[in-house]
């Protein structure tokens, strides 16, 4: 019997690592800390961060630039066979991208209970019909890490808006 | 007493024949002839048609890319004061992207009763919260002639293929 890999490179795990050092891209560039990688036939043929700010562009999250990065390596706006890997539930924008781009399974890492659209708001993955294409849904992959990050982002941001805020007030207070 | 102008160039009307023409590019690439254009303070800062088929990507609706465009010409992802017009009810996709964008008010031609995000079948734009921006929505605007010129893309589409299917047919007995 051959002893199993110390870690399995196909497993949902690992990509969804890959998914991570993404997140960590964009924690790197002070975006909101997401990431995404699409896999075809075991590879990864696309990889992204969340842009939006770097970008200026409110529709430049990972999964849309991870979608048609996919689609410019396929040579094809339809990605049958592909899995997308994303830290964070899909909104319900992604969501729709995802549809029209006909991958076959998205794994997410932590849930959106509040505005994510693959399940936790809404499920636009799932509503075939109306929309055209339903998708295999898998979540809370390393849903832990994958929170993390974004919850001490979030925190880390708030700290710093407090600390500017104090700093004003003093400033201000030596000024008058 | 002045006369009134015979064009009004500020109406919805006249910004939703610019979307058309945008539509019309569309069509003559054998797209799904869908069309914006973007308005801010009383001129167009962006136009775009759908170019799902000429780029390969399935998220390259006319909305999404009027949106960056738009975003682009701003200089900022927040497209408040902006007005965008569209031939078509958005999909859920493009109304998640509007969302993301903020303009203040969306002005579409025909509705889309199954798979609309506008109020036709789900209304993303007005859900706030749990999404964290609403808004105005005009619809109906020139609905006939933007209905009329995607009724038309699909019954041409569905003749050349029914043709196409007895040519097919017609070659297998000649050659049998």
């Amino acid at each position: 019997m051959e002893e199993p890999p110390i870690i399995d490179l196909q497993s949902d795990e690992y990509f969804m690592r890959q998914a991570l050092r993404e997140a960590y891209k964009a924690l790197a560039a002070n975006e909101v800390p997401v990431g995404a990688v699409m896999v075809h036939e075991g590879k990864i043929i696309s990889r992204a961060w969340n842009q939006v700010e770097t970008l200026k562009d409110a529709t430049a999250h990972a999964e849309m630039l991870c979608l048609t990065a996919a689609q410019s390596a396929i040579g094809d706006w339809r990605l049958d066979g592909c899995t997308l890997y994303v830290t964070k539930e899909p909104c319900p924008m992604c969501a729709g991208a995802i549809v029209h781009c006909r991958p076959t399974r998205v794994v997410f890492g932590c849930p959106d209970a509040k505005a994510g659209a693959c399940g936790g708001w809404i499920n636009l993955l799932q509503s075939n019909p109306p929309l055209n294409h339903a998708c295999e849904i898998s979540s809370n992959v390393l849903g832990d890490e994958c929170l993390h990050i974004i919850q001490n982002f979030f925190r880390e941001a708030r700290e710093k808006k407090k600390e500017l805020k104090a700093h004003r007030e003093y400033r201000f207070d030596e000024e008058n």
